[in-house]
């Protein structure tokens, strides 16, 4: 029987010994470290995470006490010591245990899924409110480094500063977001924590919180000894907590990108892929940027804080200089972007998908406004699966829509990538997208022929149907348009390249059909079905626009491919949509139309 | 002939004397005051920043050497003194003097128009690119100790500190941003003044950037000097230079609320208004809240640095501990505000439309994911008027469509604006959205009836026609209503209240109808109009859906009411509109329609 048999909730742990916690320790990691790497999820951070979540349980009682954990991915511990050991078989997969907290799992989940640097602004409002009610409830957010060097987090300190209200701020400095945090701030934090307490006012005194620490964050009794101080203090402290990224398993110890962050299914030995892995979008645009390097020394890159997991790890080796890690600072990606490009270069920022929903303000109003040309790269766009709602990349094409000049390409294949990517840095009058899934990046779907910037996929003579894929969902609708052709539906399928703004040859190919569907892996609406419908209505093309994409809600985490048939976007799906919608067109919309469909459809289910 | 008439451009300063920098300075005081009373402006501002810009273009050469101006507005003596005195006449006027940098203007106006906290992280980029080339071009920021609240300003201060590009933070701190700067950096800074060198390092210091100062920002030969060091610094530098916002004119160094920060036209002796200010939205919203405030305690107003203009001061004066001004600081009021309610409170944001841009993320993982009862009050929504591109309001209700669960309510007059708020903020599920313009309220519209929750405003038997108006376009849409019938086009006219979602009820008046078209002064593009095209082909409504609203583009400065006209959105531009799609419809659209529009629509225009 181990001892992390008996915790099912934070209680349990109080009648540990020392002794007993250095052995729990013990078991958590090596129940993480077989269980993620079986699964897949994040395991360094949460092996850095084991003897401070261990004495935020001691010294803090949840759910009464409030933890918030910054960018959830670091609560496995949490999750492990609140009674869910037994989910972990069904990490992040659909219907099991989310890799983030979860409200719906357990009391002691308060934020749920989300992007970096929010914790503390999520204490200052709950800390503020228990003081405005007098109600005695510690309010406690663990953050990292990384989070810091975002924005959010400095709004907080400097709020959390003059606030009536008191929280607990635990910084897990372990020195990384993946890779290794940038900027002065990371100097500052190593200065305390290599040059002791001789080493001046730290940057959270200068603005008026408290401070304690350095702690080692792998000694639970010091970690308690200083939480225990800061619940009593009588204004918001930091509580300085030095870990390590991936402690006490040698892979992730010794992983230089990024301390195994986040894992597919691994070997826990080696921390190595138990497959071979297939070649992604990700390593087509990273191939691609290398070789336009060495064409356009005009062009730099820019991430925040994932170098490696958008695939400028390569461009970042051969050109270093030309190479920008902003940290996790979406913001200030886009608009040093802006001054990069008003400084005569071309900035290739790649981010998540998601992530840009943290700029979008900086895109417009920074870069659109002065028709600036930089490009951005959206990886992750669409669904992306096991990371849930907060990953998703389902909102980048209707709140890009918004952003005027804007052109927005979404490559259907690695060869249409590599083309759009090297148009996108050739533009010089405005700014640029490009957006690709986390995918397999599959094999090449040939074009017949290209019009007005058009590629037409397939095509038959007279038919009444007119699809249009966005991108990755190239390959489904095509798959779809043979079911189609199957029922007795022929299609024309084609692949705008550049969907925001709707290129009017979409329009000229509508008026030629009697139906138009679009099929896109965002949110329908606003999307680019919702353009399209509105730019055939702007030019007096009468076909009807249907758009198949997602709902507008939060969809939560499973595998892409799962995720997708739910959402109809599989060829089944989409076929089946189309049918749907083809015997539901009023009999008089188009004479021409109900000509076509009577002589085309039957038969046709129900 | 005064001093100001000599200079024309930056290097007329050089041949003045110490003395005569000081008459200039006087010179351009009183022309300030002159000219932005006349016409309405940035003034407060603009009277801290004589000197410190003096100072700036006699130690740098713009345009080679580039100065970009945090927020803009702030750049009126920059304007003075680059060949621009003559254009104040037409200040912010169409077509005249912008009151942001333009580059159409000048070739020393780089950065345009834009938000808060930007400048540094332009000046990171510009001055990574310069030292990329090798380039020795200075790079300056201007930004104030407000903008500096702004997470973004936290971003690049972090990168400038290890970047190899240099640039000049020139730091005009006077204490304010409307009001008094908040939080921990303010005492920071004010400790720094007050008490001098022996404050301890700086937060800058500690990133490891270098820091010069305080200087006195009225002081133009001690700015020179502090900006010469700076010139010639190793690595990126602030220099702290201390002004007084209003700074030489009595009304505005002693207006209480904001150092008449931005104006209309007022007496230039007393700084009021110089007509009896007509009640507009802001005021009806401010005196619910107020009422509001006593019958419902978990109500906590948030602003983002901007209490008054928001019209929060009533409600921050009746309640100080429950409301909470964050600085300049959108993302931090969105979060918080999710803190809050998690807390058990209601929060109420109150924001300008535009800024809320910035936050669009915060509202969508941070709010909505966890359905938060959280309301946003966004006032300048839709057409502002004479602070141009990055002031008007109209990206919210395309963006906000995006987020689940976001109910957005649009009212039309006084009594539906009491009435949405109320509704906002009984609204336990989820966040919801009142926007209304920087205008008159005007008078009451009332309803003939309400049918599932939609205001029906004007009805005529078998109307082909259903206009659905946005909140304040009801008043120019029943007065198109009106033109129309004259033309012999009758038609509905409603009033959705609660714009999105779309409510089901406008699917049901639609089917009733041959035509509709939205009437909203945002974004055609995504927007409700969008939004009500794609429910109706949902409900499978056959109606035709024209969207009327403002194009994907970004619209200049100038007045509400013309720049509304200008886009069709007055009513005789909505009543040409109407008239143009009723003589589009397809012939064989819809036998019912075509009948309709038959028997009503003759004599219709070409």
């Amino acid at each position: 029987m181990s001892l992390l048999d008996d915790v099912n909730e934070p209680a349990d742990l109080d009648r540990l010994t020392g002794d007993q916690l250095g052995l729990l320790a013990t078991e958590i990691r090596a129940f993480l470290v077989e269980a993620v790497c079986r699964r897949g999820g994040h395991l360094g951070p949460n092996l850095g995470m084991v003897e401070l979540t261990l004495a935020l349980h001691r010294v803090f009682r949840s759910p009464h006490d409030r933890i918030v954990f910054d960018t959830g991915h670091q609560a496995y511990v949490h999750k492990l010591l609140t009674g869910r050991r037994e989910r972990f078989a069904g990490l992040r997969g659909r219907g099991g245990l989310s890799g983030y907290p979860r409200r719906a799992e357990s009391p002691h989940d308060l934020v749920e899924n989300s992007h970096a640097s929010t914790a503390l602004s999520y204490a200052d409002g709950l800390s503020r409110a228990y003081a405005l009610d007098g109600v005695d409830r510690a309010v406690v957010a663990v953050i990292g480094d990384g989070a810091l060097t975002g924005g959010l987090a400095w709004e907080a300190l400097n709020n959390l500063a003059t606030s009536p209200g008191r929280a607990v701020i635990v910084l897990n400095d372990n020195g990384r977001s993946y890779a290794p945090t940038v900027g002065g701030l990371a100097a500052h934090l190593a200065a305390r924590h290599d040059g002791g307490a001789d080493a001046g006012s730290t940057i959270f005194e200068s603005l008026g919180l408290d401070y304690l620490g350095p702690v080692d964050g792998h000694d639970v009794a010091q970690v308690e000894a200083a939480l225990q101080k800061a619940r009593t203090a009588d204004r918001s402290v930091v509580v300085h907590c030095v870990t390590r990224k991936g402690y006490g398993h040698q892979p992730s110890e010794t992983d230089e990108a990024d301390r195994l962050h986040a894992v597919g299914v691994v070997d826990p030995l080696t921390g190595r892929p138990t497959a071979t892995p297939a070649r992604t979008w990700t390593d087509a645009f990273s191939d691609e940027l290398l070789a336009i390097g060495a064409d356009r020394p005009e062009v730099v890159a820019v991430s925040a804080a994932m170098l490696g997991p958008t695939g400028l790890d390569g461009f970042g080796a051969r050109y270093p200089d030309r190479t920008v890690d902003v940290g996790i600072a979406e913001q200030h990606a886009v608009t040093s972007a802006a001054g990069l490009a008003f400084g005569g270069k071309h900035p290739v920022v790649a981010v998540y998908a998601t992530f840009l929903n943290r700029a979008i303000d900086q895109v417009l109003l920074d870069v659109a406004l002065h028709h600036l040309p930089v490009t951005l790269v959206l990886d992750r766009a669409g669904i992306t699966g096991p990371d849930g709602p907060s990953h998703h990349g389902m909102w980048d094409l209707a709140l890009l829509g918004a952003v005027p000049g804007l052109r927005v390409a979404a490559p259907r294949d690695e060869a249409t990538l590599r083309e759009e990517l090297r148009e996108a840095v050739a533009h010089q009058d405005g700014p640029t997208v490009l957006r690709f899934p986390k995918a397999r990046v599959g094999d090449e779907i040939p074009a017949l022929y290209r019009t007005g910037g058009v590629d037409v996929l397939r095509t038959a003579a007279a038919a009444p149907v007119l699809l249009v894929a966005v991108g990755a969902m190239a390959g489904p609708t095509l798959r779809a348009a043979d079911l189609l052709a199957e029922a007795g539906v022929e299609c024309t399928v084609v692949d705008p390249r550049w969907v925001r703004p709707v290129n009017p040859a979409v329009a000229t190919l509508a008026a030629d059909h009697a139906l138009v569907v679009t099929v896109e892996d965002g949110i329908r609406e606003g999307g680019v079905g919702a353009a399209v419908a509105q730019a055939l209505g702007d030019a007096s093309v009468g076909a009807p626009v249907r758009a198949l994409g997602l709902p507008t809600s939060f969809v939560p985490h499973g595998e892409r491919a799962g995720l997708l048939a739910e959402h109809g976007l599989d060829p089944p799906g989409i076929c089946a949509a189309v049918l749907h919608q083809v015997s539901t067109l009023p009999a008089d919309l188009d004479l021409r139309v109900r000509n076509r469909t009577q002589t085309r459809l039957s038969p046709l289910p129900g």
